[in-house]
């Protein structure tokens, strides 16, 4: 099977990989990013080809995540370029000691292996992502949305001629965009070492109820913001226009602000004004306050379920912090979460009780990301508890293992 | 559903339990104790019974497994002291940084939440298993196999009893053994955070099946010695004879050891004095040298990839280290794997090859387990790769949370 020779090939590079220096790994990577720059021409082209067949009913969303523009293209590569600059992580020891029997015992980080991702039409996530498996010693299939085919087939093709004659298959795009691939990926633990979805929830659903191997899944960001009464209203208004609009597509994105009633009278409206093209989904409460104007409309019970990832804002009005608290753990996904106010104490028992991958005092959900966490960019971000949660660097590409030195010692 | 009803209270419990402070989860720790040790009697007499139930076809190492004496309840009562006596890790800061635009952002290790343990006939993994996960601010849901349930019954009792006051339920021991409630409770992600399998392959194998939410498996341990040909023999007969016989019915014993073709003449026979009692399983190599010796038989195909976890060893004669660490790459399970050897190069070549949780260099692989490696105990001994290889301790009972601080910082 075609299948079972490419992640043969795979895994033995991997085992190769695992044990190549920096110096080669970064050299790659700069290689890559110049090769990138030289053929933007070609990859825009592609790109443009994919944009002209998106189907009329895509999101602006949608197709913001899809496009590629020169300014895009240099940022690529850059992120090469910053990733080859990061400290390479394998080898890394994190716990070294001396037990009284004389062993001598380490544990080190080690490659995770091959890595399986399935990603959205965005083509700038291809060489992020292999980027940073790739400097965390693994090799990595990629699964793209098929809506950005023309500009993966480039994209994949540049990577494969940067590694022509370095004797390693570090990478593979899978052009074959049939569903059933997938399915067939995820039954083969011995050869795929962990699999990430990113995407809509049913895929994140088929690939937790199908993958025999650890998955690290990169779920929904159904993202709030809770206004207490004793928020500054302006940073308040500032920080929920910067989280809904600045790019609502992604899943760090504001979907549902919960507005402490006391300050609802006076926030709602200069909010309103501040987010001029947004649409409002707003609870009976809401909908009060904000009585006739043209972008409000009311809330159904979806809403607060409901991944909008598009110029809409749920809003919800409530009586104090503790109601804030269960409308989160009720219908959070566990992404990032903030509250804005000046007391402290509100926010600490927020950060405590808030059940999620990051979780914010008076700043904006958009910052959950690797680059603006300082980790060099992310394969992904996780919103579960096992492995890693938040924004998947390098380091959380890598596995701990032990090493022990002994001189013969036995078990007693 | 009475499932439902438990599963709720866990999860309340969990999102109480983590604020709890290491004080109080330490007095409940040291009190349980002493009531194990009180009610020790009682205790024995249950384990009686279940010794007695026991199906005549049971070995030795299964037996060995459920017993329990009053050394063993001792050993139980002076791990949960151990536990209350390590660091709380809860709210541990691992990583703390300021970022140019002023956020100050910190990775906290966070309860998991609910865990669900499937474990096998061996009683004192109860308390070890519930004191590591409530050390770590976690409630558990604990199924044990069906041979020790007297056993278990007054051990889940003696927890309830410690907690009665507590307003607190942070454990619940099913005594349903039925095989169908495991398969519905893996459908529940919603309530358990982590399944923990302890056991055989085919419960690993459903569990990895059929489990919605992350698993963090304890898989077989297929633990190889390869003895190679600049090792010093006397320690290599320790070293082996120790990791066979010592404990053999436990994942960390050796299973098959890897003989260097050049000191296998003179080895074999000084292991075979060594180790009485123990049934040989060779090729036809080994054959050939152990000629004659009434414990020594041809070893199957199947042999090599058999967790005996019995008096047996297989033995293989190889002709060099490449050859080994093929043979450990095709059939070792991640676990544990040991060279004997003077030569530090090949020691660091087997290290660095070698694809497991632990890997030794002159040294039993018994070693592998949460107390011996100064972890204060273990839930477990992960043969994944994701979250934790090997022993599972207190820190591996948390997640990484990411707590932000700003000023009303906005990407731009």
């Amino acid at each position: 099977m075609e299948n079972d020779r490419i992640l043969f090939e795979l895994k033995k590079s991997a085992r190769i990989l695992s044990q190549w220096p920096a110096e080669n790994k970064n050299a790659a990577l700069e290689a890559l990013a110049s090769l990138l720059l030289r053929n933007a021409d070609q990859i825009l082209h592609a790109n443009k080809q994919d944009l002209e067949n998106l189907p009329i009913e895509a999101t602006a969303a949608f197709r913001d995540r899809l496009t590629l523009n020169q300014q895009r293209i240099d940022a690529m590569a850059e992120s090469l370029r910053q990733v080859a600059k990061l400290a390479d992580p394998v080898g890394e020891i994190t716990e070294e000691r001396h037990l009284p029997n004389g062993l001598h015992i380490r544990r080190v980080r080690a490659p995770l292996g091959v890595i399986f991702l399935i990603f959205e039409s965005r083509p700038n996530v291809i060489t992020e992502a292999f980027s940073l498996a790739f400097k965390a010693g693994n090799t990595i299939l990629l699964r793209g949305g098929s809506d950005s085919r023309a500009s993966a087939k480039v994209i994949y093709q540049l990577i494969d001629k940067a590694f022509q004659n370095s004797g390693l298959k570090p990478f593979y795009g899978i052009e074959d965009y049939d569903h059933a691939i997938v399915g067939e990926l995820l039954k083969r633990p011995d050869l795929i070492d962990v699999v990430v979805p990113r995407g809509g929830a049913k895929l994140i659903e088929f690939v937790q109820a199908h993958a025999l191997m650890p998955v690290i899944k990169n779920d929904r960001g159904m993202c709030h913001a809770y206004i207490d009464d004793e928020a500054d209203l302006e940073m308040a208004t500032r920080v929920v226009a910067n989280a809904k609009t600045q790019r609502p597509g992604v899943c760090n994105a504001l979907e549902t602000i919960l507005v402490n009633d006391r300050i609802a009278r006076e926030f709602l409206p200069k909010l309103y004004s501040a987010t001029i093209g947004v649409q409002w989904r707003g609870d009976e409460r809401t909908l009060q306050i904000l009585n006739g104007l043209p972008r409000v409309k009311p809330a159904h019970s979806s809403d607060w379920d409901t991944e909008h990832l598009d110029m809409i804002i749920n809003c919800k009005i409530v009586a104090d912090l503790p109601e804030a608290l269960d409308h989160i753990e009720q219908h959070g996904s566990k992404h990032s979460e903030t509250i804005i106010t000046r007391n402290e104490n509100k926010a600490r028992r927020f950060q405590a009780d808030v059940d999620a991958a990051a979780v914010y005092w008076n700043a904006s959900t958009r910052f959950t990301d690797g680059f603006a966490f300082g980790l060099g960019g992310e394969l992904g971000i996780s919103t579960q508890k096992l492995h890693v949660r938040g924004p998947v660097g390098l380091r959380e590409l890598t596995t701990p293992r032990w090493i022990i030195d002994g001189t013969g010692q036995i078990r007693t």
